[in-house]
């Protein structure tokens, strides 16, 4: 018997199929809160499927700007072993004491923050004041490519095939190969946990590489591909208004509705390179 | 020509069809930060679309446990009129006394809590120390009514056909009708705008009604329904486990899967009343 893992789990429910009822089994994707902590402070509590929680908690301190390098976290640990039956639901962090946050400031820098007004060209400005650089201008993606990603995640996909419950983050390189996979209830989560993975395998940042998220791509997600140094960014949904805004000013390629042979450029046509088209006899 | 509604936003786009490109106007999502302050004190941020701001405010608070009745709310504005172009994406309010919370004692609550251990058992005693009662449980609602709820909410939606981006919340009575529909590109503020919208109109505890939300239903989402005292949540794809949870231990009545003829019920079986079998020739 395999282990079930700690992303699923096993109810009982009761199916209506037009007029037929039976009781089942099913699976459903796990939900539980995850702290963040640096040295005694909470910094975050998020829901979050369990499983890759360090990725997940490297990933947030990284895009959320607390470190700007794998070296700045000196330790990471959940608070109980990930291997013993007790759910471990506290990362700890040992940040290096330049990335360690004053968190007196953190509240003040709030306030002021708030103090001046609060706006989509605020929430752009304080992604451009932490000096990121635009992703790599000279990688380019084929429409071949592209068309062939959400295929690539779906066959890779595991937990979501069985709940219908999670969203899922998958990075793939310049030709298309599949390079880690990750999966949360919340989709910032799953993004976190990807380029969580990267910074602790020193991969960053993933310029010559292609995130593809499943559902909508929304500000946040286009903020930490930015922080991550990503230079496209595809999903299957819409992209909302401010994703775009922030995709055109930072100079990410941005891509939508990527579904069957069809997808939506809003932002950086100029990574996008048309395959030559398909002989039609 | 008609106004262009604040949660919306236009833009030019290049679309891919099988190798076909043509460039065209696209409708957006709007997304925006809306701030929630009461007296001089930020309480909370939130990337929301704008529209039913105060609906949304009104929620938040009350759903959160700040307040408890529609009277503790003073006042609620937003800091710029939303009839002018500039855009208000603050909303201040004012509350009772007894309502306004202490932060300083917020924040001791927030450590005390996460020191304690965090797990998904602790959020749900969150909820349960909250002395909420189990909605009611006499209410009844026919399989044959559940089925027809997607259709009558996709039938109102508006801006999701145009966009693809946005989540829906709906409130039905008991006899089906359609009470009150949100969307926002986050679910639980749309959510919160559909218990702020019954709130500010003295309908609370929604105890005869059934919301519908369209994607999956969290944790967050069945808190809230159970802070309005709804009694049914029905969501088109999957809960998680926590929400099963809760659900279960407050006993409200949690569907999922409600597409076409066939619906799955997580919890609170006993409100399910089997419609008589459509009559086959």
């Amino acid at each position: 018997m395999t282990k079930k893992p700690r992303s699923l789990d096993l109810t009982q429910v009761t199916e209506w199929d037009d007029g037929r009822l039976r009781r089942k089994d099913d699976f459903l994707a796990a939900e539980e809160p995850l702290e963040i902590r640096v040295g005694e402070h909470p910094l975050s509590v998020t829901m979050r499927t369990p499983g890759n929680d360090l990725e997940l908690a490297a990933g947030f301190l990284f895009t959320e700007g607390l470190v700007q390098r794998r070296e700045q976290i000196l330790r990471l640990e959940s608070c109980t072993p990930e291997d013993v039956a007790d759910r471990g639901n506290v990362v700890q962090a040992t940040l290096a004491p330049e990335a360690t946050p004053d968190f007196e400031k953190m509240r003040r820098h709030f306030f002021a923050a708030s103090s001046c007004g609060i706006c989509g060209k605020a929430s752009i400005d304080a992604v451009r004041s932490r000096l990121l650089r635009p992703p790599n201008p000279d990688f380019r993606v084929s429409s071949d490519l592209l068309v062939g990603l959400p295929g690539a995640l779906r066959s890779s996909q595991d937990v979501f095939e069985r709940t219908g419950g999670l969203h899922a983050a998958a990075l793939f390189d310049a030709a298309g190969a599949l390079l880690v996979l990750r999966e949360d209830i919340g989709r910032h989560n799953a993004v976190d946990k990807v380029i969580g993975w990267a910074l602790r395998e020193g991969r960053l940042p993933l310029s010559e590489s292609v995130l593809l998220v499943s559902g909508r791509g929304g500000f946040e997600i286009v903020q930490k591909a930015i922080v991550g140094g990503v230079p496209v960014v595809a999903s299957v949904s819409a992209p909302s208004s401010l994703a775009v805004q922030l995709a055109r000013e930072l100079r990410l390629t941005l891509i939508g509705f990527l579904r069957g042979r069809r997808f939506v450029t809003y932002a950086g046509d100029d990574r996008v390179v048309q395959s030559a088209p398909a002989r039609r006899s």
